[in-house]
């Protein structure tokens, strides 16, 4: 427990409209500053036992009530109290300036969060995990973010750095004797411990893929020719959503990335320039971008428009499937602008070729859709979250953390060079200190291992008042 | 008290960023309700007593704290809970289907404080005051609010409703012995307490127009000849203040208003068109349009060039000076463009005109500043709190409201009539009508009287969870 000699405070909720609002407190001062603060209805907050509400009034302020709770049973582990107020920004700033005049400090962002981890209530990774629950906007990232702030992953890892504690302690033994040259440990035995924590890690290292798309949205590309639709379908499928829809500045002015809650799961729409045959340099460089923005995609819309001769939707349809990446991407194909009569037999052209054994391996499915009459778009909404499917991995704990999959890989390679090291024959304590490099990078996860440097970089992204 | 059989709920906070967010549950339900939603660590909320905090996971969703209240010591008088969550607005929607899945009705618009008004847990004013505490953005208006919502101007009204039943209770007295053809009653205490009343009422009707002022902010016109400087002299007000400046949509194009807090004090700014001689009927109209602005504002502000030759600024200082209303109206006549160098002795010429016998009336001051160097907006800054002067009044109860502001005109009309009725020598009976009238209409104010149609219109402005 880190004894902490300030007392910091912040707002805790947000402001603006509402009907209450909190500051929070925390640190050895808190009671003391409470009874400095409010004239409680009866008794002192110092006199008072933790999981306490008392009523009080702020003279001249507001009458307020005040959640107190006692070291170490709080979320910091230290004296702790949250206070509820009429919530008008006027009396959030009065408050907090008679707090700054009782003699607490305005908290950093994550600072809160921080004592916690230092005091011991919540490993590093479990901390990460507060912010991405609060920002969590979709069921699926909601229950990887919960998972990892109850310590689910946590227990995971420590499960990890325990094999490799029990592989090091093998390898130990082996240098208290080495002088007698002998190999105590069993090496099939230390080899199966290397093998099943290399690849947990990397299991866990691979799983940032789907953990960073549940967290920050399945990107979806949508590719296809100049005015095939490709505006008007990311429209009608976002109008619905609107609540919940947010806009991400794209990296160019040519990519428009948008995200949005479908069947409970978050996808991050990228819609792109149009692709087709380029007649200048220019035009080439702008459907590269394109292609780019789709390499990124784990999924691919790929707009036709059905009204076009056979020749042509021919020749757009391979240009998409082109470029698919058959090992990652999963394709759908939509035949747009179906509402227009006389073009219906045109879907046959497109389905011929998808099943055609040049594509074979492309995952791709072909949906018929009016994107402008909204025609065949419940149908895409009800297959997208199949598509993306991150229940089937739900189960699992998912890596979503970039720090953290850079970490695991970091302590798979690690792994790979004890691995290497044994099949050379190196001596046991060349073997150790690798060993020892993997336990460092699993503990920077969970922080057991850390500095004022990554806390602070990792705290400073938290808002006030966590 | 009223016995409400349903149990509503509704978010208490602001949806958005924040480390926590609240959902307030009120109603007989909510213990019953609390055990089903919540594994509490100990213990249930039925077994559990008033003002105390309970620790609990909602399964597959979140930890919470939940504050418990139990009838009749909560803010609606029923019992009642406060759940703190994680903010995230997808936990929030989670909670409210689950707590509507337990037996849960989301809370209309201040339905809340309703119940608290209708369990006697708040007359009506004081109900209204809760609206305004939280909206409240300078200190003046925050402290009539106070007020307001702890009853002292309930109790100024109780204090003038027992005046007027003293003074039914004498007519009546007269009422039972009326065949006798006596008047018990002194009529000169009769005309005492009935004299006091109607000015009591009559006083507090008046006050609306500063306590609007102060609520809604004191209305500051803005007027001058083209160029003159006007909205520069704004955008150079509001600098300093743009994180409490709200715009407010002028009822025509012409006028735009902005608010900001000088000195504790709220002001709203009225940008009118430009005046001076008008060339045509369409520009008197609009001329005339500015100067019906400036009619309503309580601050004037004449910005004049002081670059101008004497002759244009002496035309433009009267042009302002014969629009002011003397008794009611306070005027800053600026003399802008004082950087420019040459023309500091036109000063001498406004305030000869101000000085001079034709504006004797009219309450002016003559600032020089540059609105675009910002010189001289310091002292202005300074001077403009003194000018609304609402501390001076501070102490008194200031009625804020429009619908309290009607009911006390109308209440003193109504004694009024009751006064006319004792100099023509009408009946006792009589003047128990116009009485009773009297007490009625001071009853809606805090609610003695009430009809579920006002109590909606009151109600329905407020925010969901109050």
């Amino acid at each position: 427990m880190t004894n902490f000699s300030d007392t910091i405070c912040a707002p805790a909720t947000s402001v603006g409209t509402g009907a209450v609002s909190i500051i929070r407190i925390s640190g050895p001062g808190t009671l003391e500053v409470l009874d400095k603060l409010v004239v409680f209805r009866s008794g002192t907050a110092a006199g008072s036992r933790g999981y306490r509400v008392k009523y009080g009034s702020v003279p001249g302020l507001d009458e307020v009530l005040v959640m107190l709770f006692r070291a170490p049973h709080s979320y910091t582990g230290e004296d702790a109290a949250e206070i509820s107020f009429h919530a008008s920004p006027y009396i959030a700033a009065q408050l907090l300036e008679r707090l700054a005049g009782a003699g607490c400090r305005l908290a950093e962002p994550g600072e809160f969060t921080r004592r916690a981890f230092l005091n011991g209530k919540m490993d590093l990774a479990q901390a990460e995990a507060v912010a991405d629950v609060i920002a969590a906007s979709s069921e699926a990232q909601h229950r990887v973010a919960m998972n990892q702030l109850r310590g689910g992953y946590s227990a995971k890892l420590r499960s990890i750095r325990s094999q490799l504690l029990e592989l090091a302690s093998l390898l130990e033994l082996e240098l208290d004797f080495s002088e007698e040259d002998v190999e105590f440990a069993d090496r099939s035995r230390l080899r199966g411990l290397l093998d099943s924590a290399t690849a947990r890690c990397r299991r866990l290292a691979d799983s940032f893929r789907l953990g960073n798309a549940i967290r920050n949205g399945f990107p979806v590309a949508i590719v296809g020719a100049p005015n095939s639709g490709k505006s008007t379908l990311l429209n009608a499928l976002l109008r619905d959503d609107r609540a919940i829809v947010s806009d991400i500045p794209g990296t160019t002015r040519d990519t428009v990335e948008e995200t949005c809650v479908i069947g409970g799961v978050l996808f991050r729409f990228i819609d792109t320039a149009g692709i087709r045959e380029a007649s200048d340099e220019v035009e080439r460089l702008g459907i590269e971008r394109s292609f780019r923005a789709m390499g990124q995609a784990q999924i691919v819309f790929g707009v036709v428009d059905l009204s076009a001769s056979p020749a042509i939707l021919e020749a757009e349809t391979r240009r998409i499937l082109g470029r698919m990446d058959a090992g990652s991407q999963k394709l759908v194909l939509l035949a747009n602008k179906c509402d227009k009569s006389g073009f219906n037999k045109n879907v046959n052209v497109i389905n011929e070729i998808v099943s055609s054994s040049d594509y074979k391996d492309i995952d791709a499915i072909v949906l018929e859709i009016s994107a402008k009459k909204g025609f065949g778009l419940e149908k895409l909404r009800s297959v997208l979250p199949e598509l993306a499917d991150p229940g089937a991995s739900g189960g699992d704990t998912l890596v979503t953390n970039a720090r953290h999959a850079a970490a695991l890989r970091d302590a798979a390679a690690a792994l790979a060079a004890v691995s290497d090291g044994m099949d050379q024959g190196l001596p046991s304590d060349l073997l150790a200190e690798d060993l020892r490099t993997a336990i460092t990078h699993l503990g920077t996860i969970t922080g057991q291992i850390s500095t004022d440097e990554v806390l602070g970089e990792i705290f400073s992204k938290f808002c006030i008042g966590k």
